[in-house]
């Protein structure tokens, strides 16, 4: 049968543009034994898609997750209607052994677990990857206490809306940063004590205000001049989990962003900062879902979804999230 | 009696200044009940007296540590002779009652522990502050294993050369960067593997050069610019101890030095960085001063001792320090 991909055609030279990608059509073959043939259902565009990008070669499919639909099988255990999550790319149909063993996050497929009515969407970010990003990459490194206070940024993000959840779940007093007044609204109804558009305030005034006691915990998506001013405003044997760094993904690696150098603020406050990428959990992944699920049935964890529709329309809503257009989990609706 | 001390006139702007400084003169009231009087015998100038100055009162003594006799003693416990290690500030005669509780390890005295004949001075330095500065520092944070590559800065100050030889007895590779040729050839002498002058070599080319394979422990003594080199030369997983950030000291706080933003390796690699101040460890103190002497008297570690003479040069010791004139321990002999 024939079917579609993206290729990335070049590079990122700073922002990705529509023209750095190419649709192409791809001749798959029959199946063979033990093979399924997926269809997407749901595609996933999240930051990390930037950064990554630069180890691999031009040419080829742009990486990514996405929900896929079993529509063909020669393996018993994934009939045809089967859910699933599967690191396939940019991709409208993939051909899949389940039993080559997966030589790490990027190539596994998980089963969808069972989502009580949600949209199988959900699957790419509350009770997907982004779902467990927050829950181990929060919990586990910022080991927050009840009544510590937590600053996120990016927090109308696909993981930084769920950190300030489960912040709130924990106890703690929650300052979120977004970049819109839309999305500090919808911070403000998900329970943030504190939101701020940070395209208006000022960091350093704005946390000041909000943490005249100083921050704790601090869950970084952004990195860069930001995460300098927090640092600064921490307490004592803060910490911080760093989960990303938008704001320079879209750095020339030769002319990066210039900030002041972090190492004062971690001696003289004795700041511990860790780096995560989520598939160190890979075991505990069912763990993270199943709590995030359980969080979302009992109605203490809210999501959004920003939904792009049309497969053709990939690279859009990827440019689109890392401009922060949208607000809780970007996807693809094919 | 009559007794001098050192104040300092004014919060540095730069590098500090002997005109910065002022010697006056001190009458000191006769000893009370559990008091003693303390006389120096040698001053320590390390770099955290730059930035701690900042948060000091100018007109008050310069904070430090001395080796100290009691001259005079009105305590049964402090005899005549004994010998102490006290945060008495620069001054040449200090009051004390041993009994008032300490508030921290800045106000605190300490005993001298047996020697076994070296210098007292060296109760500043490998079996004092410095000592516990790498042993804690180094080993709890970085929690070196055999075989792994270290990288130390500020190699050949008080604290750096003790981390690099502490890592060759732990088993490790050990790179060393220190800012003259003759510390250079000092540091091979001591066993590190690699060591290289950061005034003539790129850091970027070196590192390539001695770890080819990564580096997966970075004590940081420096800060800034070369901690970002360092970073993007690190294994996943690696763990980055941050004692000081010698580099940025003298920088204005509203006019930093600005440096490529540390975020994207610290996730794509997964790093742990954590600043920390060595009076964290002040209940195991003992511990560390007892393990550094075994190691000198076994003649596994060496030091050396860079002495000014005469209290009156103290404020150009500190700058000499400051400036990387010392190798080893920077002490003023009075």
């Amino acid at each position: 049968m024939k079917t579609k991909q993206f290729i990335f055609v070049r590079h990122f030279v700073g922002e990705p543009k529509l023209e750095d990608f190419e649709l192409v059509e791809e001749e798959l073959p029959p199946l063979k034994d033990k093979e399924i043939l997926c269809e997407a259902l749901y595609l996933s565009v999240d930051p990390y898609m930037r950064p990554y990008s630069r180890d691999r070669q031009p040419g080829t499919t742009m990486i990514g997750s996405q929900v896929a639909k079993v529509i063909e099988s020669k393996h018993s255990d994934y009939p045809v209607g089967e859910l699933l999550v599967g690191y396939f790319g940019w991709r409208l149909h993939t051909i899949k052994n389940p039993d080559v063993q997966a030589t790490g996050m990027f190539d596994a497929i998980f089963k969808l677990p069972n989502l009580g009515g949600l949209s199988p969407s959900v699957g790419l970010g509350a009770v997907g990857m982004p779902g467990n990003t927050a829950y181990f990459g929060f919990l586990e490194i910022c080991q927050p206490k009840p009544g510590e206070t937590v600053v996120v940024n990016g927090a109308a993000g696909a993981v930084g809306s769920l950190v300030g959840q489960i912040a709130k779940i924990k106890g703690c007093k929650v300052i979120g940063y977004a970049g819109s007044d839309d999305k500090i609204k919808w911070l403000q109804e998900l329970g943030f004590d504190h939101a701020f558009n940070y395209k208006k305030v000022n960091i350093r005034k704005s946390l000041k205000e909000a943490a005249p006691n100083g921050v704790d915990c601090y869950f970084d998506n952004v990195g860069g001049l930001f995460s300098s001013e927090v640092l600064n405003h921490m307490n004592t044997f803060g910490r911080v989990s760093v989960c990303g760094a938008i704001s320079v993904y879209n750095d020339d690696p030769k002319n990066p962003t210039l900030v002041p150098a972090v190492q004062p603020a971690m001696v003289f406050k004795e700041l511990k900062m860790e780096g995560f990428l989520v598939s160190r959990w890979v075991n505990r992944w069912q763990e993270g879902l199943k709590q995030m699920s359980q969080w979302i049935q009992e109605g203490k964890i809210k999501y959004e979804e920003t939904e792009t529709f049309g497969f053709e329309n990939t690279p859009k809503a990827f440019i689109g999230m890392l401009r922060g257009e949208n607000t809780g989990k970007a996807v693809v609706k094919v």
